[in-house]
């Protein structure tokens, strides 16, 4: 059989390809330099597949997408705490190199925009590395994003430092807040190296599937961050990641993201997906053209705008009947599908029905895809309240779709694996 | 049995009870009138279930949380690109009563900020309304989304046009670049008007659950706007819906919102559920701080989060076997569950691998629960390459998950109700 | 014998006509209807006199030069402390039509600003005045300050109006803030008619003369506006009568100046002249390109900077010497000249030479031209101490330069008109 | 007798003593540690005199009061058009560590912003100069003005350089956008080294009155810097020396002006006297508490006030008559005091009146204390146009007030001392 995807893939990159507007990022000949015509893409699911199409395996600078990485690892690193009080989450609604402070505090705004990310740099591995291992500490925490172990352009490297005048403007400012504390050379020399690791697309793709997997590479399986950690990476992408055009891509294209200047793009849609590509020409915010031209139509071909209500599913309760008659009569509810808090509630609505004359009463989840924890706490919740009553209650679960079950104080439950045996 | 739902909105509601921090709006007698200490929440599901504790029958005027429904109300009687042209979709980092509009062309950042959101009202209807054929309108729209028909408060309506001295600038300031083009004053009366209508807590939630639902009312099953305005709607909610602590908000609550000056705050989980909450006491942004409270527990004990990764799943192929042996062999990949873009792909490697000597292959979709447009066409196209490569293809459907299944170009499927059938 | 004045503008104003560059104001047609030819200047000196060249006695409104004799008549009929407490005198630094109000207070930051020429408006005449009356005190105090009654061009008037969506909008802010006590409509309809009145080149330089001779009217003698209330609005047009060119305009030019948007300007060199030119195309900052060219060569041919130092002048003691000797011998010290602090100093200082066996001392002020206030009381204090020193001192003072000493406490002085008759 | 402006600054100072409001500024332990209840003020007159009373004598670094001198010495150094390319003349309205870039070119307001200040530092010199090059002209140029020898605090450089932070973050900002060309860290180092020199509170009313007496140091003698310059140098000062309080002071005082953060302040008023005041306690804005209160004193007191219109003086034409009859009649225009453009215009309007049958005519200088350059040549423009109506013209010019005088093409004059010799 042809493969689907690649297909799919080489189709609308064939679309888009013609497109020859905007301009590479011309700032140090290095990035002027690369062949602009370069078009990539590539898709890493949280299986661990990865489809790639075009210039998908030419290493090109990671840049700023460096930025929602080095953000979770600091996360990981120094905690929630730490990090927040040096680092803010709001959109600034300004392009990259704004300086973006807070007016009191001097706290950058976001970690998207260069005075946060080069906070977000010093906030990784432990207080007391010294420079050099601090970046080995990015290197490796990228590293482990991608599956592999990356390495740094130090042409590029070397060029960005002689040009560094904004981001070492910025750090100054950000010494004089407090913000930083150490000297701020270093600490801007640890971010441009940090922003010349040199990736693929297919690296960028594996990366933005870990943070669509929660955190765990669907490659190595190692899981590089908390789960935690990653949801406030996506968030933080969604309203930040795409600059002052931030706004537009969340309507257009609905997936947290982020752009490098080298032509990069990444989109992580949790639970499902990380998408990158790669183009060097770049629109007036500063991301790539046909980027955004291949990511608004996969968003709009397969429906991943986190805003896109899921299709409706069938009903979670599938029958409600009563089997035989008399005291050994047994009321089965059965189940399918995944049950998420609103499954729940529709559980707990039929349950609140049932006739306490009615005394024994089966869930029956065989048909159970998947359950959340709200929905596992509600399920069993329900079970207790029915014992209460005086239900005998019945979990029909063959494949431990809920292991364990504790209904708690006063609920009991007996677990089946098939109701048949009931009647 | 007790009821669930009820008794955990009741504890929750307990719980941020005792915090009288903040304080009510009080730059109208009547808003600094409102008794600070009422507390209410409801949720109201896409299935059309209502629960309201504390004083969640009690009325208030809507104030701000009026805009992302007037939002969607243009953009359904104007079209994207009308409403586009005059207000933007950027966040922008201020304070509600911030003016801020774009440099160059005085367009406002959004319509969640008052320059946007008297705009929207301007955009609401047919051009030649009216001033009161525009407020008619609204508060129909207003009345559809709340699935009863509203009423303004005319007392508050007088008393904020008296000291609607910043919107009449606002107002002014817009008709000077052209965004508005009639008359200021009766435009800032009809936002005014828009904003003075009174809701329950329980309105609220069923609003904020025909958002979640794709824009039909869950209680009266009308559809009051389009499905691709509601994601507008909910993606600019996100951005910014909570002013200047949206990033805040998106990155600790994770849901699409909207907060008013009277207390109302509501939330719209894409799929799943309308959640409100009143309490008229106020933090430093604006927002209602027992109301912020309220969603903060729910969105962590509910994992409502819209980038919280859903549970893990069951595989979405839940076997894959060959049945009898020789020319009749069949072989069958048993399905199961939800299957979107990432089951799809799984799906897509499977049938990959089936060697052309398995004539023979049957889809099983018994168990499955739900299917996206995007997997449902990558199935499709499985099939249909699966007919070209020489073989037989079975959907097993007995409850039409694919309704009128076509393979397209070259394709062919047989849909059974069975698998046995075929063996 | 030829006018050498006359002669000497109309030489400048060749000079520049060709200069065809810059665009009159186009907002509204009548201001765009203006022929963009016309080229005029008038001095008027502080004597009264005034010369007029080209289009000096064409009719154009006064437009934002009303700005500074507002002001000077909301200070004279509030006081200061009313009209501080209202408008502030920082430099905005930003275009004429740029908000600029503080951001704690909403005070406009000076009264050159559109949002303080409207506060400004609104303090002139009394309180309790209804629009009509206030609008006639301006028009009154305006005709005062050009000495011949000025009335209003309806058909501008009427079209500003139309267009007044930004005064209207800054005036709805400025009642938000509480800085405009009533309507803000009426307020701006009122500014619009002051901006309104009609002038010719030579009323305006009338206008400036008057300015320039500590308030009073050189032509009427009428004293429009008290003396510390001139020194305030030169102040205020030297910082912030240019616009964002303010500071280009105080080291090139470096006269308190004003322009308006119908292409008139205006300078007042303090006890010197009052200048005016009128020329309709205006620049990038709104201010006339022939009229700052005309203020540069004006400035620079006849040395007007108010930063010029003043010619160096002969010493203030023409000589010091011994009439006779003995008992009756006479110490003379001629003085001549301006004196001020300076001067006085140096009076001082010879004056503690006279040794104590030189009893009588005259200080001959015969050829003293003016003596300004502390040089007055410096000679004065001069007189005590030689006194009190057991001296016998005589004032010189046919002209009565000094009128009525008095040297205070201890001190005593003998005027007589010649001190040949003292010897 | 007694010391009259002795006493009268140790009055004044006697009243400003006991406030003790404001703080010193304390961003480094050197500035901190100094005795707040040091008060001091001096006055050097544009003769040479020194008077200083209290502290006069502490040396304390001179800091942002360099900042005008910078200016100057880069003004003589480069030129006008090289320094202007770099830094602008507007007043920013906001504090000194504010970065107030022009958004387009990256050039700084004005030269009394840090921005401003450590870009004049880089040009002053020839470009070639190394740092310390660099430094040694700055410090050369300041000791040239202030008549000594001066030297620097290495102490408060070397701590001031710790905390450089912003300065350092500002130069790298400036580098980026072209405004500095060479390595940001020593041009920093030699701004802080400039703003370190050491000086007391004579010393800066010395360098003030070589700014009030057209650039020469009235103690030395030596031109320090050209007329063109100060000039320049003091109509920035008046707009832009104290910070966000420019307009009060520009009101109040009327005085140009720079404070620095060590306590002192100085002003300059053209052609009459430097004054310096030192008192370290600072108001909110950076500007010294009793220094600030010292000069409203002295500007109130002694009528310092630029717009200050100055005293009314005798009229220029002290008369006008003929002596004697018949053809060897002579009309005599008897002038006296100082002639600016308002005295020459007066002159010329009588001389417009001298009847043709007048033939002699005798412009009596005699009496005449200063004639402006303008008024000079206009008194010989009048001259001029008598020869030319046939008059013969005489100037009585004992002291040679005009000296050389030469009215041009068709003129004569015949110059004498008396013109009695002329009847």
């Amino acid at each position: 059989m042809r493969p689907i995807i690649p297909d799919y893939l080489a189709e609308v990159l064939g679309d888009v390809e013609p497109d020859a507007s905007g301009e590479p990022a011309g700032y140090i000949p290095e990035l002027a330099a690369a062949d602009p015509d370069r078009l990539g893409a590539a898709f890493a699911t949280i299986g661990g597949e990865v489809y790639g199409v075009g210039d998908s395996d030419i290493e090109f600078t990671i840049q700023s997408i460096s930025k929602p990485f080095a953000y979770a690892l600091a996360l990981s690193d120094r905690g929630f705490d730490s990090v927040l009080a040096k680092v803010g989450v709001e959109p600034s609604g300004e392009a990259f190199n704004e300086i973006s402070l807070e007016s009191d505090t001097g706290r950058p705004l976001n970690p998207m925009i260069n005075a946060g990310a080069i906070t977000v740099h010093s906030l990784t591995g432990a207080e007391d590395l010294n420079p050099a291992e601090r970046v080995e500490r990015v290197l490796h925490g990228l590293s482990a994003f991608a599956g592999r172990r990356l390495r740094m352009d130090e042409a590029v490297c070397a060029s960005e430092m002689e040009t560094a005048h904004r981001n070492l403007a910025i750090a100054h400012m950000l010494r004089g807040h407090g913000i930083l504390t150490g000297d701020p050379r270093p600490i801007v020399e640890g971010y441009v190296r940090q922003c010349s690791v040199l990736v693929t697309t297919r690296d960028l793709a594996v990366m933005a599937a870990t943070l669509a997997n929660r955190g765990r590479n669907p490659l190595s399986g190692d899981q590089v961050v908390p789960e935690t950690v990653v949801r406030q990476v996506l968030s933080v992408m969604f309203s930040c990641g795409m600059y002052d055009a931030a706004g537009d891509w969340a309507t257009q294209v609905g997936i947290p993201a982020k752009s490098g200047v080298a032509g990069g793009l990444i989109g992580a849609l949790p639970g499902q997906i990380g998408i990158a590509t790669f183009s060097p020409r770049l629109d007036r915010h500063g991301n790539s053209v046909r980027g955004v031209s291949l990511f608004e139509r996969f968003s709009s071909d397969m429906g991943l705008h986190v805003m896109e209500v899921p299709a409706a599913a069938r009903a979670v309760v599938r029958s409600h009947h009563v089997v035989g008659s008399g005291p050994g009569a047994l009321r089965v509810l059965r189940l399918q599908g995944g049950i998420g808090f609103a499954g729940a509630e529709r559980i707990v609505r039929e349950a609140e029905e049932i006739p306490s004359s009615d005394v024994r009463v089966a869930l029956d989840l065989t048909r159970v895809h998947s359950i959340d924890d709200v929905a596992r706490r509600m399920v069993l919740e329900v079970a207790r309240r029915l014992t209460l009553d005086g239900h005998e209650v019945y979990l029909v679960d063959p494949e431990s779709i809920i292991p364990d079950p504790d209904p708690g104080d006063g609920g009991r439950v007996t677990v089946v694996d098939t109701w048949n045996a009931l009647t």
